[in-house]
């Protein structure tokens, strides 16, 4: 059969060394792909593109509708827009999925049986990007949420749990202070979380929910929330599975979909061999999920999960008595 | 000399009970207050009263110029707005401080050795109320931030800093999202964190922020932030200390101050004589301290950790190995 097209970045800071080490992971693994690379990040910026891609990478994505995403560092300064924001939006990648799960006993962490994934809202809320200055001293930005806006992700979430034999989804909300907006939300979750009865529901305040999610992560399965809610307790449950280095992401749209690690490009180790390259290879599996291609998606998580068993870990999750070797970001691939 | 006068309110749930047990314990202390009672919570918003305060009651508020306050329940459902946001805004209490200080080895936590101080800007943000809905299947909600909103609550964080002896400031923004909003915050943080070559300063992006918040709460100090960000890490960093019923907090204006725990009316256990009473009795060491009594706040705070050391503990911090009694509301007030 014909390889599947793939749209691949290198991106900057650790994000080329950690691509290297995932194409190297994804060849071995007997995938069927042809990759096609675009040109994002630091560079493209630097000549004056202001989204950092390129005009002409967009072919490429709407050809293949699918992309595999190293992470970019976005200039300091005014007048540069997030890539990662642009892309969700043309793209229509409506749907941020972030599984969190810890390793214990191979990987160090203080919360040994989490296993949550985050069902992030990935176009509306405060990134739709409205922002303006009404004097030199007041600023307003402006929260959209909308009722098929959270109808898809709420729909998504449910459907992900089927799916995923998961037994309960959870909604973090803040509606005792948005009763219109954040209300909305609240509102349809309810109506769509009856047309699942096989699922468990339950909502929280977002702030209770996350002083829950930080201190006892076991009592959540998944989690549906805002925007920007999930950004910040997506962070928080990767960081406390043991390293944010572990977590991988897809954004899915109706049409393309896109996979990368939750991490960025750390430009401070970059180069070094030392980055851990999972987040973007466990992306990879997702990746290989999404377009049909479960078999090797399999063997690449089997293989990595036997590398964090076996100890062999990078320096970021080493730690003595529970890792065996310490290895480098090209070691790491080539196990 | 005269006693001070302080308006109080028991609220609801377990709100009667932790303020009995904190009058009792403000009485040993030889504190010299004069108590204004005030009726606030659900038996007025029950009258028809949508703020869930009887008007004469801004009388006490404007005369005292201080509030012990209780928590309360805020009614579910249409129409009912919340007590707190509308005395924040009332008063004009720009500034909420919240202490999360572990103490280990007597409650149990994953984070020994965490000291942190929120300080959390209280009247801008999504919290202004500015809500819409323009179409049945879209909502609005306005974000406002200001520069002298946010040059009150950053220069209150530094004064902190440097009255209590603190090494750091650390903001948290979003302003790789919000350029404008954000920025503007980020932007007035550098300037008077220029004013304070005493104490260190350093920003981060909120999420990655929270995410170290809830791992290694140990690497901050003092940060300051919006109020929705702030509302959202000072609950987590209550509940990482070992329970979110051992902080206490303070609103501060430059008129009006009010003090509560951070926890909430808690209805399901309320009246079995079980709940901490020790958000509201650490709330009211700060009321003393603010109103010049540091003698009195000092001797109740030192009788506190005496009891949390010596592990006489109600129930929700109650650990075999470490506590030595369990004992209730009133009991943990009598000793
Ligand atoms: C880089 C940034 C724009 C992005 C976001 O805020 O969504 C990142 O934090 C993420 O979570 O993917
Ligand atoms: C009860 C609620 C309105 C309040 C808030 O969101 O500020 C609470 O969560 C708090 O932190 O004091």
């Amino acid at each position: 059969t014909e390889p599947t097209p793939i749209t691949i970045a290198r991106g900057d800071g650790i994000g080329p060394e950690i691509m290297d080490a995932t194409l190297e992971v994804l060849q071995a693994s007997g995938a069927n792909l042809a990759f096609e690379e675009i040109q994002i990040g630091e560079s493209v910026y630097k000549r004056g593109i202001m989204n950092g891609m390129e005009p002409s990478a967009w072919d490429s994505l709407r050809r293949t509708k699918v992309f595999l995403k190293a992470p970019i560092t976005t200039p300091q300064g005014g007048g540069y827009k997030s890539l990662n924001v642009t892309i969700r939006g043309a793209l229509g990648l409506y749907a941020n999925i972030r599984p969190c799960v810890s390793y214990h006993p191979y990987v160090s962490t203080k919360h040994p049986t989490m296993d949550v994934v985050i069902v992030r809202e990935n176009e509306e809320d405060l990134y739709a990007g409205i922002e303006y200055r009404q004097t030199q001293e007041v600023t307003q930005a402006v929260k959209l949420i909308t009722r098929p806006g959270s109808e898809k992700i709420i729909r998504y979430a449910f459907e992900y749990a089927r799916a995923n034999h998961r037994r309960k989804v959870t909604a973090f909300v803040k509606d005792n202070i948005m009763k219109i907006s954040d209300g909305l939300f609240h509102r349809v979750f309810d109506e769509i979380a009856a047309e699942y009865p096989d699922i468990e529901h339950e909502s929280m305040i977002v702030d209770i929910g996350a002083a829950r999610l930080a201190d006892t992560p076991e009592q959540f399965d998944v989690i549906v929330t805002l925007n920007l809610y999930g950004d910040i307790i997506s962070d928080i449950a990767a960081q406390i599975t043991g390293s944010v280095g572990l977590a991988g992401s897809s954004n899915i749209g109706d049409q393309c979909a896109m996979f990368e690690a939750i991490h960025g490009s750390a430009p401070t180790i970059a180069g070094k061999n030392i980055a851990n390259p999972s987040g973007l290879i466990l992306a990879s599996v997702m990746m290989l999920v999404h377009i049909g291609q479960a078999e090797a998606a399999e063997k690449i998580h089997n293989a990595w999960l036997r590398m964090i068993e076996d100890g062999i870990h990078t320096v970021d999750i080493f730690k003595r008595g529970v890792s065996k070797a310490r290895v480098g970001t090209r070691d790491f691939a080539q196990n």
